[in-house]
C-alpha cells in the first residue's frame, strides 16, 4: 500500500509518476524513471494482469535488459491512493478519443501533465481542459516496439525534446530532463517546444503515410526510389509552409537535412507502418488531420498531404465523418 | 493444318485473327470472334499447353458458358503458316516492354493491328513502327477475369469503343464492329478514338491507383468516404486538364457523370487492384506514367497523379529508373 507519502511531502521524497497508456513508449520511458528511483505506476488497458504479475520485460540494444515492476498497475487512471507528481501521457492520439476525460480522474491539484505523443496540436485540448495544471510537451525520437505481452524491445535512439506548453522552461521540466539524462537518455530542453513539434511533424507527416500507402515499406525502400524521394520532399515542403504560416518557421535546410539523415539511417519502419501491420488504428488525425485543418484555416495548399489523408482513410473502418 | 486459305483470298473467306496476349480480355473477345466463324489463333506465354489441350472454358454471366478452342496455340507471335487478317493485341502495357518487337514476326503485309489495351498513348509506338499497317484502337468496358488455368469469368459489361488511329473509321473497323455486335457486344465506332481513350483515362487514372493505394478496396469503399470522393474528383479534374491541353477537351460534366455512374455500379474491383492482389505487375506506366509525361510536357500541374505514381512505384520491384 502506498501510505508512506502524503500530499505536500518535501521534494526530496521520490516523485510519483503515473504512466497513462503504457504501451512500448510509455513502458520504456516509465521504466527509465523507475530505475532512477521514481515511484512509477502505470495504466494498461489490455494487459494489466500480465504486467502486475511479472512486470515489463525490457530488452534494450543500447541499455541492456531489465524488468520494470510498476508500483501499481491500474486499468483506468485514478488519483487513489495518492495523486501523481507527474502524469506521463503516452496514449495513441486517435480521432474521437477524449484524452482530457481519460486523465481527469488521476489528476491531483499539483500534478504536472507530460504529453509524450505524436502530432501537431495534441496539447491544446489538455491545456484547455486543465488551465491550472502545468503542461510539459515532449517528443521522443525512439525506435521501440512491443514484442509480446508486457515485452518491450528498444531497438535504437531514444532522445527526448521537451519544454513547457505553449513555451518556456520550468523547474519541473528541468527536473524531469535531469532524471532521464541520468538514465542514459539525451534530452534537449527547449523554450519553444511547439516549433520542435512542427519540426518532427515534417518527418512524420511525410514518412508515416508514404510508408503505409507504399505497402508498409521501410525507410530504405522509400529512399531507394527517386520519384518517391521527390514525393517525400513535396510533402515535407507542404508541412514547412504550414509551420511558417502558423508562426513557427523552420530553417530553410530542414528538408534536405532530414532526407540526408534518413538516407544514412538503417532501414526503419515508421510507427504508422507498425500499427498498420498489426491491425491497430492509425494516428492519421494527429499526424495529418490536425495539420490539414490548420493549413485550410491558414489558406496554405497541401495537395500531397490531402492525398495522403484521403488514401489513409481507406485503411480505417468505414465511417460517415 | 491451315492450308485452305492463301494471301489474297476473297473477303468472303473466314477472316483469320491472331490474339496476342490471350489472358482474360484477349481470351474473352477472341472467343466471341471465333463463335461468329472467324478463325482465331492465340499466343499464350504461360498456359499454352492447357489451352491447346482443352481450350478456354468461358463462363459469362450475361452470355452463357462455352469452350473456345483456338485454331492454333502459339507460344510466340508468328505469321506461319498464314499471316492474320487481324492481330488483336491484348497484352498488359508495362514499362520497358517492346510491343512492336513482340508482334512484328506475326504481321503479314495486310494485317490490321487492333490495339485493345488500357492507357494513353499505347498506339503511338505501334503506329511509328508499322506506318504501312492499318491500326485500329479499341477500348473495352468489361469486367472479366481469369479464374484458373485457361478459365475465364465474364462477370459484367463488355461494351467496346473502337476507331482508326489517330482518327477516322475504316471498312475493317466497321467489319470488326459488326462481328462483335453479332456476338452480343455493344460496339461504338468512333472517328475520334483518342478522345474516347482520354475519357476512359479519366476514370482509370483516378480509380485504379486509389483502389490499390487504399489497400485493394473496391469502388463502393472508395465512394463511401467523402474525402476519398474529393480525392478522386481532384485526380479526374487533373486528367481532364491534361486532355484539354493535349487537344482533346472533354465535356464539362464528365467528372460528375462518371462519379454518379460509379456510385450506381455494384462494388467493382479495378484491374489494377486485381493485378495487385494476384502479385502481377501493375499497368502504372500506361495508366499514369504516360499521362504525367504529357502533363509535364504541356505544363499542366498534376500533383494528385504524381503522388499516385510515386506511391504505386513502391508496390513494384525496386528499380533504378
Amino acid at each position: 500500500m502506498d501510505v508512506d507519502r502524503a500530499e505536500g511531502a518535501p521534494r526530496s521524497d521520490p516523485a510519483r509518476v503515473l504512466v497513462v497508456g503504457a504501451g512500448a513508449v510509455g513502458g520504456f520511458y516509465g521504466s527509465l524513471l523507475a530505475r532512477q528511483g521514481m515511484r512509477v505506476a502505470v495504466v494498461c488497458r489490455s494487459e494489466a494482469e500480465t504486467v502486475a504479475r511479472q512486470g515489463f520485460r525490457i530488452h534494450s540494444d543500447a541499455l541492456g535488459d531489465w524488468v520494470f515492476q510498476p508500483e501499481q498497475v491500474l486499468q483506468t487512471p485514478s488519483s487513489e491512493p495518492i495523486a501523481p507528481d507527474y502524469l506521463l501521457l503516452t496514449t495513441k492520439v486517435l480521432a474521437g478519443e477524449d484524452r482530457a476525460a481519460l486523465i481527469r480522474p488521476a489528476l491531483g491539484p499539483r500534478t504536472v501533465i507530460v504529453v509524450l505523443e505524436n502530432g501537431i496540436g495534441v496539447e491544446a485540448p489538455l491545456a484547455s481542459a486543465f488551465p491550472d495544471h502545468e503542461l510539459i510537451s515532449a517528443l521522443a525520437f525512439v525506435c521501440v516496439s512491443r514484442t509480446g505481452p508486457a515485452e518491450i524491445h528498444h531497438q535504437a535512439y531514444g532522445a527526448l525534446t521537451l519544454g513547457c506548453y505553449p513555451h518556456g522552461i520550468s523547474p519541473a521540466a528541468e527536473r524531469l530532463a535531469a532524471v532521464f539524462r541520468k538514465a542514459g537518455i539525451a534530452v534537449e530542453v527547449t523554450a519553444d517546444i511547439v516549433t520542435a513539434r512542427w519540426r518532427k511533424a515534417v518527418w512524420n507527416a511525410a514518412f508515416n503515410p508514404a510508408s503505409v500507402l507504399g505497402g508498409c515499406v521501410d525507410t530504405a525502400r522509400l529512399m531507394a526510389n527517386p520519384q518517391t524521394v521527390q514525393l517525400i520532399r513535396r510533402a515535407m515542403a507542404e508541412v514547412c509552409a504550414v509551420a511558417a504560416a502558423a508562426g513557427h518557421p523552420l530553417p530553410p535546410q530542414t528538408v534536405d537535412a532530414m532526407l540526408e539523415s534518413t538516407a544514412r539511417m538503417p532501414p526503419y519502419r515508421t510507427s504508422m507502418t507498425l500499427d498498420a501491420l498489426q491491425g491497430r488504428p492509425l494516428e492519421r488525425q494527429a499526424i495529418l488531420g490536425a495539420m490539414i485543418e490548420q493549413a485550410q484555416a491558414l489558406g496554405v495548399a497541401v495537395p500531397t498531404l490531402e492525398t495522403f489523408d484521403a488514401l489513409l482513410r481507406l485503411h480505417e473502418p468505414v465511417s460517415s465523418d
